[in-house]
């Protein structure tokens, strides 16, 4: 059997777009938009969460979506009777770069907005490695999905500031203990603030909602520190 | 802003290693095991399927499993009690790939087995473009999921031969229609086989593994055709 030599080459092939994207966090900042990039496996809720989000938000909040898929519009057409949204495809890719999100930032029209949310490709691993010029990083943990996840996939929670535990409305269907899957997270990111929402029906939003709200003040008092990674 | 020049090299890097996989298939279907390797988002529920599926076999039939984690031990130990088990762990990896497959095949010893079973790294893109060795690729799709998953990630059910549609005790609980999942599983793979199931409480097993005594039956009768990728 051929073996092929290893080659190992030192660049750092992600710097120039880390640079981009650390350009394009500062611009936003400048105008007050609160960019929040939300993780999760596929079906945990990111969809339905951020149509419960902007629905909650006071109606003067300006939102957009930028919403991420490997295949299919099927996200967009659900988010687009909520908010202005843009679909990004990936065409096979397991996360979204940040060229994709400037391309899609162009698309939507480049808008004056209070909160641009980044969706990303339903994946608890890949996207974790990627800075897509946001604020905040959120990451979303379905009841469904067991409280034993979060030490299973560390960098994903690592690198989020705040976990929403989706579907708690199946909390009586399900195997799993809130304050374990919390204390669990918290063994990777001791500061990691944690959301239990479900969104049919309502259960948590308003929390949820007052934290991002939260964080947009901060942005805008230059209170919000750079993402710690 | 620096931009890079764009390289292309084009030669298949996989090359080797799909050789490799296909030398161990080889080599698995003259011991007539069938290797199986199980595909799906965390929290899908493989690790449950895998040890009620080992429980519900004839005692006489001899199974073994590799069970890949990007940390933690934690399925290897839930199965130890089920079945012969080593777990494999890729230290951010987001998919196993056939080295460590081989790696866990030695630490397992080599046993004589009726089935091998790999649980791949809870993800549904990346896992589908790497050949493990495996005779029958499975994917799980939880009734939590959503039933719009299928052509949002064409690639990995494409690549397999049957959905488990597993949590069917959660179908009160969620909007998913079982024959939607289906129908829009077979939009993507036309002959694509499809079980629904439940763990806890029992539902569709017997179903299930008929099928896997079945398939390993037609290993046996050299009727088993190669993967189709």
């Amino acid at each position: 059997m051929t073996r092929f030599q290893v080659i190992t080459v030192g660049r750092d092939v992600q710097a120039a777009e880390r640079a981009e994207a650390e350009d394009f966090r500062r611009a936003m900042s400048e105008r007050g938009t609160l960019v929040v990039n939300v993780l999760s496996s596929p079906g945990s809720g990111k969809t339905s969460l951020l149509a419960a989000t902007v629905d909650q938000f006071p109606a003067s909040l300006r939102c957009g979506v930028l919403v991420g898929d490997i295949a299919t519009d099927r996200d967009a057409r659900r988010l687009a009777s909520h908010v202005p949204v843009v679909q990004l495809t990936t065409g096979g890719a397991c996360h979204l770069e940040f060229p994709l999100i400037a391309a899609g930032w162009r698309a939507l029209g480049e808008p004056s907005l209070d909160f641009l949310f980044l969706e990303n490709i339903g994946n608890l691993v890949c996207p974790a490695s990627h800075d897509l010029g946001e604020h905040l990083r959120i990451l979303l943990l379905s009841t469904t999905e067991g409280d034993d996840k979060p030490a299973k996939y560390p960098k994903a929670f690592r690198t989020s500031h705040a976990m929403v535990i989706s579907k708690i409305d199946l909390l009586p269907h399900v195997p799993f203990d809130v304050e374990r899957a919390i204390a669990d997270a918290r063994t990777v990111r001791e500061d990691l603030r944690a959301f239990p929402v479900s969104v049919r029906p309502p259960q948590g939003l308003d929390r949820w909602c007052a934290y991002l709200l939260e964080q947009r003040e901060r942005l805008l008092n230059g209170a919000l520190c750079r993402p710690n990674r």
